[in-house]
């Protein structure tokens, strides 16, 4: 039990290297995005539903929703790797399952393949309208661990 | 040659049409996304490279540069749509190819294939830097005719 | 208890819908594929590891790995459509993520959202050597629900 | 002019490594396939529309079209790759735009991008009927770059 509560979580380094990555984004503070969970493998990032990041009928834009996706799979991704090394999308694909209408949304990156080179991720997005939690997006996605250059 | 011209224009309600949904997602003017072509099949949309797009190494996010791609793959099958239609992005793929490093970068979409439902669009996004335009990313994306609703 | 298993077994009309439609692909029968499960909204398709099917290292090609992933998520959503419809692969993506070097591999299409014009499936492939089981190709489907014409 | 015709030929060598290779798929001859045009960077594949490849409408299925496809973009890239290396898909996309329904099909793997490790592929695939030659798929596939073993 205790073993599985350790394996849930980051050790300190990589809680802070995930977080330092992330508030370098300035898409990310720019669309008001948070980083609310960080595990092995697995990355939440949440975003309010607000004008800023609409589409014309006022969900959700799908560029906002694949946006927090791709961020979120890119550090679950980086939970994995090595120090001094960093994470670059090399691709994603993703289906818009339901327009993004609730509060906010969640998305939620998940390893499901750790390689050397490559790591592939699977992709949720759900919308949170009070108790009601709808997927309203699922993708895959596959990144490349480089070495980081001294000044990153 | 003046059949081309004219076929290479979209009518002014089709470009009036095209302009207002586009000013009327947020996202887009919350990134400073400008419209800067639209012909029959296919639409260009133009970001600055800013802080407030960028990811953590300064480049432009890979999600704000498929934001554009996807919102120009969606005019692009908007122009060639019936009145009073919708459009929706029913899913897309992206392929980042090199880092986002000009001053600008261009996003074009352009339609393969036009279904009474589904249209299937190219998405290109290039770098510009001076004279220097690279292909930094390359998609392809499925999207739905519905029939709009009266209040949009 | 009863109920779901009631849930879990298509009705004899559906399941022999998808039989008479899966024996007419002369690709699947070509190959040697065989259906093993039905049940609503998900199917698996199974083909043994032979020299007809392989690539160039004696691997089950990454071609016949899509095919059946392809014809189980098809037949997953074909599960769910009403009577006197057919059923279209829009697209795919698919990811390969280890060699297929088992006695043979099972794809599973799993439906993921059932629209009324589109579905949503999630394909995964697994290869089977003895006792030991390895995801080794994992995929994303849209389909389309159309009236099927007299003839079919 | 000369130059142009020189660099649209792969040299003996590399045609050599890629027939060989080609050969040596069993998918490919069990299917009837045929490498048809190998230039550096573009290789087309052949396929006849028989009963052996077809779906339950006597089209050629979407699995076949994908396996031509495939291989056609991994061996557009394998013409670019040095010496004693192979090549892997990584996974690719496809999008399905009209049915497969001339007398054969033509799968055409064209690189669009061309690096160290990945390698990006676009693929298309028309059918032929008489003189008309419709795209029947069109998509994007990534690919890896391995040092061979040295019985490969």
């Amino acid at each position: 039990m205790a073993e599985q509560t350790l394996q849930d979580q980051v050790s300190p380094e990589v809680r802070a290297r995930v977080q330092d990555s992330f508030d370098r984004q300035g898409l990310m503070r720019h669309l008001g995005a948070r980083l609310t969970h960080i595990a092995p493998g697995r990355v939440h990032i949440t975003l309010a539903r607000q004008p800023e990041v609409s589409q014309q009928h006022g969900y959700v834009h799908a560029g906002a929703t694949s946006a927090i996706a791709d961020s979120a799979g890119g550090y679950a991704a980086f939970t994995l790797f090595p120090e001094n090394s960093t994470v670059l999308t090399v691709e994603y694909k993703i289906n818009l399952l339901a327009p993004a209408a609730g509060d906010h949304i969640e998305a939620v990156g998940t390893v499901l393949r750790s390689g050397r080179t490559l790591t592939v991720c699977q992709l949720e997005v759900f919308s949170q309208e009070e108790e009601k939690r709808t997927l309203i997006a699922t993708g895959q996605q596959t990144l490349i661990c480089l070495a980081s250059r001294p000044d990153h």
